[in-house]
């Protein structure tokens, strides 16, 4: 029962004292990497960078003792940060009292709805969101997080905006006034972390990136020189706040809350999915709801901002030998650590190192394999993850999400308003009864026609059903006998009985036989309510082609 | 090609002459039922009587050219004169010249929308439209329109609302100003309808009624004590009329325009099939859309209003021996004679007459069997009837279409993201696999289980699907072979594909062994483009469950 109210008991209760080692270290790597990233994502989130650190702290706390992930590492993630600015800048001045004050609310909308959805256990309805979708919109998102930093990178001041050619023009424009200290910092930055990643991956980069670039703003005075630092960072832990609300301020953030809820959940929970399957234990999409909705709760009333799992820093921290929650405990005590004792260690870092930082980091969210790889399986999906990238470009990241959800679903309604339907024909080699369009040899009947339906029934396709039944039946004059082989229909709606019924009831009258067979359990129940086992007694009760074609023999 | 352009060439150029008499006798039936119907129909929609006689001369002689249908009778109907009100009211008082305009542009764009919708050969979108979504509907609309005649059958004045219980409690306000002569010949008018209906379906009830009630105006002058008559109807033909438009006209005309361009086609298709079916020729669904369309244009150039075939005229058309367009030419053909020499025999008919033939022929419409027959057979599918029905009670006669298709389109991805499987195990007397919960006697195996999937596997389903074959692992440490019949998985997609391959080779290192049999042709296509073919080479050819256990068992 307690288990089931704080699922983090479980390991807390059966800890194991040799796992001890791979957490401590596991925590500790994810520290390094957080505290940059923290930083990073706030300043991509149009925060203070301090805020990305208050994040990074009684969340992961909240998470650790109500997630069911083991491994997840919480915290601030690029995604969510952009989503976080592109909502919120329309309503104030980002980096402004307010701004914060309406991230703050934010954080406690995500947190309420992903709570409300995990208590209602409606976790389901993420599966709606194709995986197809999830790529082309990452791949988009990333692009669009990446070119925001450009203005960090090259010392310049360019528009807020998620189009990427108006950034390219309006930096094009302004090529003339490119501060080079910034951009040499930037550009050696990136150089740095990506040579690092390639040839030395123990080491961790973005910690050697920011001992690199802050000493040299402070050993050649570069903020005096242009270079926009970071500057004052107020240390000691964040204070409690109580997120002011208006009526106005929720329904304006409503749409963005609900996408973070969404997103946020479907990426963190795909992450903890691949862990908890190599780990051989089971995370449960309601209880990863509940445990992140309540993480982004603490994050609202402890100065932070929506948070969720991170998908490259949970792949760090379990490669670095986390085994449980503890891990992320240990990261979340560095970070207090740190905004006690450190944080003026940062006064120096220029934002040029935290641009270069994420624009690495999400240039490995762009994955061009994977349009490749569904554009060969199937066409249309690839073409799901081309449309989602593109709407999401050009029309922006939550209308980019809405447009890929509605076109994926589109498709599938559309494909199975087209069923697949085969003539079978008897094969010999096979001693089998197969699709004459596929077996050249099959051997088809003079008075009877063999139909195979491969879809479930329903209001918007059992027209096409009719209209094919009738053709088997015009092919030629010497059919009089149907039969439909059930055993693709999955399932059938009271509009394609009806309408069946009516087809039967017409070709009984004109002297014509339909018979069914293999008819699935779900589908005879249907039938049965609809009183098909008296109405059509003798011919619809057998149970495979054998069986109806071996009583018709007689 | 001339016949694929004019349909209607088919019949004229191999008229039988022993058809004739049934097409003389169905024109003239339908004619004696059209003339009072078309002035009612109009009135409901807010129309002169007069434009309702025009909408039934040119639109039938281009349905008769262009359509597919030879017995469908077109014109004014109920539903669409409902649609047209609800729709125009809202942008000028009804009857207005300005009303009139607005009507014409609408007609115009019922016919644009509908030719291009069949040139486009896009007519099937109107398969999504459920039958239980147009049941609720029209139930529900002819009870509004029911409801907005009572002010003509009480004859006092009412609000136009669709709103059925404010109409009525205003009519109880009102209950001390109610003209006595009117509701008196709206209540025997009623009796009269229902009772030759029922004792003498052959004697044209509406036109005796009419004779009846304009005989009593007439004799004992009760136009003079408050009964509202018709009065003057302009005689001669309809003139050419041109609608003026406005972007804006348009754009505030545009759903109700999309609404009734599809409702009247559903509706009108569907009884154009029933009688194609019994009469043996095929009726298309573009080329309806296209003689539809046509017909809606020559309404807006001949000052008449929107039409479409007709349930109850098509149902007598058919009854009274029609076989080609020919009756419809006749129809249209006797109601120019009408407008050129009768409209004078029209100045004292009461609307009180016309409210209780519009009254007794929708109430026919409301179908309470239909929604106790889908619960009987699917609960589901009567709860969509119902949802559309309150719906359009509610909030409206648009709206409540709109929500219905959502509804049932949300219920089939649903059910279908929630797939059907079983346990198979071996039943004896059927020397066959079935599943083990409902056939209690089927063996299943130590080592062995067996999973049939009845659902194409796709994005939305695919992690139920693995959560189950997970489950079926779970069950017992001896599993280690777990086969799946694919013989109900009709189509995949390559999210699902990805996934299934993810947890093929997940339990592979684990040394457990997943195989496939009875894998469809589509299906298969998928899966070699997937590579399967090689990765599971020897996991996934079977034909059938006999043969992949014969394989097991060497």
């Amino acid at each position: 029962m307690l288990k089931k109210l704080f699922p983090g008991l479980e390991w807390m209760l059966t800890y194991q004292k040799h796992d001890l080692r791979g957490d401590l270290s596991a925590g500790l790597i994810v520290a390094i990497m957080l505290i940059p990233q923290g930083m990073a994502y706030a300043m991509l989130a149009g925060l203070p960078p301090v805020i990305g650190l208050y994040a990074s702290t009684i969340p992961l706390l909240i998470y650790a003792l109500f997630g069911s992930s083991r491994q997840l590492a919480v915290g601030p993630v690029a995604m969510v940060s952009l989503l976080v600015l592109t909502g919120v800048q329309g309503l104030a001045e980002p980096g402004s009292s307010e701004y914060i004050s309406l991230v703050l609310l934010l954080a406690l909308m995500v947190g309420v709805i992903q709570l409300s959805l995990g208590l209602l256990r409606l976790g389901f309805i993420t599966d709606f969101i194709s995986h197809a979708v999830i790529s082309g919109f990452t791949s988009a998102a990333a692009i669009v997080i990446g070119f925001s930093q450009l203005k960090h990178l090259l010392g310049i001041s360019l528009p807020s905006t998620e189009n990427v050619f108006e950034l390219l023009l309006e930096a094009s424009r302004q090529i003339g006034s490119i501060n080079l200290y910034s951009f040499f910092i930037g550009i050696t930055s990136i150089a740095i972390l990506v040579l690092l990643k390639k040839f030395a991956p123990k080491i961790p980069a973005p910690l050697v990136v920011v001992v690199y670039s802050t000493a040299l703003v402070y050993l050649f005075n570069l903020h005096e020189k242009g270079v926009n630092i970071i500057g004052e960072v107020p240390d000691g832990l964040p204070s409690l706040s109580f997120p002011v609300w208006s009526t106005e301020a929720i329904s304006a953030l409503m749409p963005v809350a609900i996408t973070i809820a969404i997103i946020g959940f479907v990426e963190s929970f795909a992450m903890a999915k691949v862990i908890a399957t190599k780990e051989k234990y089971k995370v449960d999409a309601n209880r990863e709801l509940v445990g992140l909705g309540l993480a982004n709760v603490s994050a609202s009333t402890f100065s932070g901002y929506p948070v969720t799992g991170g998908f490259s820093r949970s792949a760090v921290n379990y490669g670095a030998g986390a085994k449980t929650g503890l891990a992320a405990i240990i990261t979340a005590i560095l970070i207090v650590l740190t905004l006690l004792f450190f944080t003026s260690w940062f006064y120096y870092m220029p934002n040029a190192v935290l641009a270069a930082i994420i624009m690495v980091a999400v240039y490995g969210l762009i994955d061009v394999k994977e349009a490749k790889h569904l554009f060969k399986i199937k066409k249309i999906d690839g073409f799901t993850l081309l449309v989602t990238f593109i709407a999401t470009l050009t029309l922006g990241i939550e209308m980019g999400i809405f447009i890929g959800v509605i076109f994926s679903l589109v498709i599938f309604l559309w494909r199975s308003a087209n069923p697949h339907m085969a003539e079978l024909g008897y094969v010999g080699k096979l001693d089998a009864y197969r699709n004459t369009k596929r077996f050249n040899d099959a051997e088809t009947f003079e008075h009877l026609s063999i139909l195979r339906i491969d879809s479930p029934l329903y209001f918007a396709n059992i027209q096409r059903v009719e209209a094919r039944i009738q053709q088997a039946f015009l092919k030629s004059d010497k059919v009089d006998t149907l039969v439909i082989d059930f055993s693709g229909v999955n399932d059938v709606d009271a509009v394609a009985v009806d309408h069946l019924e009516e087809l039967m009831n017409t070709y009984r009258d004109l002297d014509k036989r339909i018979y069914l067979c293999d008819v699935k359990g779900p589908v005879r129940d249907t039938l049965r309510e609809a009183g098909w086992y008296e109405t059509f007694k003798g011919q619809i009760e057998y149970q495979d082609l054998e069986h109806v074609l071996d009583h018709l023999k007689r």
